[in-house]
């Protein structure tokens, strides 16, 4: 390939190929030489593009949130459902879409990539809880589907303990206790008037780390 | 100071002037240079012992959580407390207890300091839910003053809310967030018999992001 002639091209091949190295082997035991390979780029073309095998995940990721949240954002502003409703849809969504599935299923166990964690953290409390979690929320309030007076502290609260601790990405967890974190979770939103996750969605969270 | 003849002692210099600069401007503020100064110290010397500003921050931290967990020990093994009254005791005294003012002042934005963040997070999930929280939590559910069927799942998800979240260290937050986070906790964990936070640890942690 001609060096710099198509640099779009190049760099959505380095991306769709380590995606798929990720996706396939873990994050963790995909090697640059593993992306170096399977590309047949040199080691400087992909450095021109990427600083490091963590610059590539975080450029994946991007483009999966950028598609999650033109979805989140349609299910937000759905007419015709109850806000407990949309919240249920929404997470369904999240976890059972196959973008969504395709970034869990290369993530990195992320307490050994703490630059990623702290991305995603900052993506839930700045980006998601704010702008699709709680308007959902407020909905739910209005027409009587949620129970709260704290919307911006649920959606926050919510979001963390359902994206970091129950879908099992920060460490390994055998999947009993995926499930045990699952239905401790509806337990606890149960006082607000919904219950968050049905047997579909914890047995693909389940799966994740079956590896 | 004769390099080496005290190694120790150099190293225990280190720390406690660090931990002072880190408290008194913050670990964002406080540069190696400055640590130098205040030590006396030559770089080549420092980083004989630390190979970071990070790493000497992990250092602090190990020796509070050191102190913290013997603390943390003495009450979950008092005698003629309920385990709702130890769980309590558990919270006022992590927060309010001098060594971890002492670590939540000099903290630094965690979702800039990503790796610290990580430690955090490994350190609640695989020592203090299980080793403290959860054998509090038990003992409530034994003597009628806990209600839950998942101990194990309460308690991480309580500490990873308390102490990333509640606690605002993750990233700036004004108090009146801070309190509302608190309040939110407090109703949360009603339905399981028990209020995490009264108002003078409400205040305490308030205070930390004041600057």
């Amino acid at each position: 390939m001609a060096r710099n002639k198509h640099p779009e091209q190049t760099v959505q091949l380095i991306l769709e190929t380590a995606a798929r190295l990720f996706a396939q082997k873990g994050y963790d035991e995909t090697s640059m030489q593993d992306i170096m390979d399977a590309t047949h780029l040199s080691k400087g073309a992909i450095y021109h593009h990427f600083s490091s095998k963590l610059d590539i995940l975080l450029r994946i990721a991007d483009q999966i949130l950028m598609v999650n949240e033109d979805m989140l954002g349609k299910i937000r502003d759905r007419k015709g459902l109850t806000g407990a409703e949309k919240l249920r849809e929404l997470f369904r969504t999240a976890v059972l879409q196959d973008y969504q599935q395709q970034l869990l299923g290369m993530m990195p166990c992320l307490l050994d990539n703490p630059k990623f964690l702290a991305l995603l953290i900052r993506s839930v409390l700045d980006d998601a809880a704010p702008h699709y979690v709680q308007p959902i929320l407020e909905e739910g309030m209005a027409d009587g589907s949620i129970q709260t007076d704290s919307p911006r502290e649920l959606a926050q609260a919510l979001l963390l303990l359902t994206d970091l601790w129950a879908a099992p990405i920060l460490q390994p967890v055998p999947p009993e206790e995926v499930r045990s974190r699952c239905l401790f979770l509806n337990q606890l939103t149960r006082p607000f008037g919904f219950t968050l996750m049905d047997e579909e969605l914890i047995r693909q969270l389940e799966g994740y780390w079956r590896a």
